[in-house]
This record gives C-alpha cells, structure tokens and sequence, in this order.
C-alpha cells in the first residue's frame, strides 16, 4: 500500500490504527475506507460520514460486552450483565473512550459542529461506534477489537463495582421495563424536612400500578436512582 | 464425537443442527454444551439454562441483522435500518423463525411452563437468541449464521416492504425517542363520526409539546401506526 503513502488521511488513519495498539501486520486486512468513514461527521459530507458504520457499531459494542461478560464473569447474574451494559454502551463511556485515544485529532467535523460543545460527546460516542464497526467488518469478527477493549472495558467494571452509585440502575430498570411491557417506571419524590441530608429526598419508582421500590439520597436523581436499584434487584426473571 | 450417541440429548441436537442447514463437517467445531444450553427453559433448571446466551443474543441478532442491511442495501437510510430492524429483531419475528424450526421439539420446559401458552412467543424468541449466542460462540464469527438466517432476512424484508404496514413505526419512533431524550411519544386518539370506515379514528402523536405527526385508520391501532409513520420519517438526521 505503499502509494497511498501520498495521502495524508492514509498516513492519519495508519496513525490511529497503531495508537489502538493494531500492529502493522494486521494493515492489509484492514478496511481502510470504511476506517475513513468511520471519522468522519455528517457536517463534512451528507452522504460519505459515519451514520451507516454506526448503525452497525451500535451492535458491535453490545456484542463486545456481552460476549466480554459471558466469558470472564460467567457466574454473574443477567441482572448484573444488564445493569453493567447499560453503563457501558453509554454515550457517556463510549465518549471517555473515544477521548482516550484521541479521536478529535482525527474526526473530520464541520467548524460549525465543532463549535457545538453540547454536541461533542455524542459525536465522540458515534464515531467510536462506527469505528468498532469499521474494525468488525474488516474480518467479521471481533479480533482487532477484544484485544484494546477488553482492557477497558475489565477497568470499567473495576471501577463501577468500587462505586455501585456509578451502575445506573434508572437506566437499567427503564431498559427493563420498556423490553418486557414497552411502557416506562414512573418516579415520585418527595422532599422530607428534619430528616438528615443523605435522606432529604425520598424517592418511590411506580410500574403499571404498583410500587416496585423505594429509595432515599441527598439529590432528586441520587434518590431515584436508589429506589430504581431497589426494583431493579428485585425484578423477577420471568415477567 | 461416537461415544456420545450414546446420549439421546446428543442425537436431538445433531438432528436439530442438521435442520438449520448445518453440514456436519461443522459438528467438530460446534460448542455443544452451550446447544444444550440454549434449548433449556428456566423452569428445567434454575442454573443450567439459556438465560446467559440469550443475554449475548439479544446482541447476536442486531448484529446479524445490522451487518446484513449495511453489506446488501448500503444505499438504504439508516432511518429505513432503524424501522425494519424494529420489526426483525422482534418476538413475534424471532418466534416465527424458531417456528419454522420447529423449537417446540427440541426446547426443554415444565409441564406447568408449557401450558402457559400466553409465554410462548417470548420463550420461542429468547430461545431462538440463545441459539444464535451458541452459533456464535463457537466460533466467535457470525459464519454458522448468516447462510442460514439471511434468507430468512431477505424474505422478511421483502414482504415487510410489500406491505408497509408491518413496519413498526411506533415501536421505531419509540426507539428514537427513547435514545436520544430517554422519554416516549405520547398518542391522542379521537373517533370521528360521519368520516369513512377507514378514517374513523384520528391519532396525534405528541412528544417535548410538539406535535410530530398525524394519522387516520380504521382502527385505534392503525390510526396510531400511520401518525407515527409521518412523524418518523420526518425525524432529523441529528437531533
């Protein structure tokens, strides 16, 4: 591929392929222009940009973790496996990631996008995706994708189980509930005086007419979120 | 493998694999502890059963169904992606190709299961994603899967496409809705005497205070389906 070498993208992207760790033995397999798509935002060119390659990596990443899971914690429940991929597909990671190998050095936007601060995260997020999907459509497999994420993803875990306040149980119980009966947990939360600052909110999650749990924290969202890992534990495995 | 047609369990499975098409110069790679696995209803074993694959299957299926639309109709919108997937990767799909299958056969589930008839189609579906997990694991790649299962796509997209009205707008604008602002349309449904038979009911879907989209049909459903349709395909690229 040496006559590519004339093209800076080319020597951008060989740039990033080697900063995830992929040696250059693996270059000739790889899909380079599906890897150029993969960074580049629809501001730049409504049709040649990421949007499609996203699609595709919204699954590649579900796949990664799960397969992840299934295999190195094989004796933790479903419930677990949900609440800890509800973290880990979200914008929020996905973005930390992406910020990690510093993909705004090679993520083609619009000065106008890039201006659009509220915007970045998602973006960072989708081509992180698109590029997962880059790297699984270059062999149908996920094997220059295990190898840098998995890592990751071990520490990411590490750390939401140090802080189980990190596992987002709302987002989980919503993901639940919406599976199961297409319909959303409703919250009600109250503001109780005289009680200490950790208890100032009480929080209770109401499905379909019942009262799935109920929960108490120092902020309206540290409560729901408390009451939502109360009915997310206790949620049964066969509806 | 001889010693282990000593197994009935053995011989149905091979029999079953056989039924998807597999040759059996594939039996030796084949993971079929996890086969057994997938073909296991909770209410045969709280611990040896398909809960954990179908967790990776649920993945396994957006998967197979993301990578097939973007290598066969790259032309198509991801907004076209998003409503067909809806459709593909839904129980009533997922059990109609376990089904044609014939799962009943080979899934082991209590009596007391079995006669809840009403849980069918989701233990048909979780099942037959189990499967797919299985498939997959066993070579990390979607290559016992897509020459059997594509087809099947294929089919299902045509006659998806034949009758537009099998699209599930609303479960695609709900899919929209509930990932980029974590909250669901809301749908206003008048009957209107005197219209015609067909647009007896008049729907209006609401979402943040705006109205996205109007429909009419002869039925609650439909009337809804047909607001959701307009509101849908006049979703923004980036929200």
């Amino acid at each position: 591929m040496a006559f590519l070498t004339y093209f800076p993208r080319q020597r951008q992207l060989e740039d990033f392929v080697q900063r995830l760790g992929l040696e250059s033995a693996v270059f000739g397999q790889l899909r380079w222009e599906l890897l150029d798509l993969a960074l580049v935002h629809s501001t730049v060119s409504a049709t040649h940009n990421y949007e499609h390659l996203e699609f595709v990596g919204d699954a590649v990443i579900r796949m990664a973790v799960a397969e992840y899971l299934f295999q190195r914690h094989p004796d933790w429940s479903v419930g677990e496996y949900s609440a800890l991929r509800s973290v880990l597909v979200s914008d929020r990671i996905l973005a930390q990631l992406a910020d990690f190998y510093n993909f705004d050095r090679y993520l083609l936007v619009s000065e106008s996008a890039r201006s659009d601060h509220a915007g970045r995260e998602s973006r960072l997020a989708e081509s992180f995706e698109a590029v997962l999907a880059a790297l699984y459509l270059s062999t149908h497999s996920l094997q220059f994708i295990h190898p840098w994420l998995d890592p990751h993803l071990e520490e990411l875990i590490r750390t939401i189980q140090s802080d189980p306040a990190r596992l987002n149980y709302k987002a989980a119980l919503q993901e639940w509930t919406q599976a199961h009966y297409k319909a959303l947990p409703e919250y009600r939360v109250n503001e109780v005086a005289g009680k200490s600052e950790s208890d100032r909110f009480v929080a209770q999650v109401w499905f379909m007419g019942k009262q799935l749990g109920c929960g108490t924290g120092r902020s309206i969202k540290a409560a729901e979120q408390a009451a939502a890992q109360v009915a997310f534990l206790a949620l049964p495995e066969n509806p």
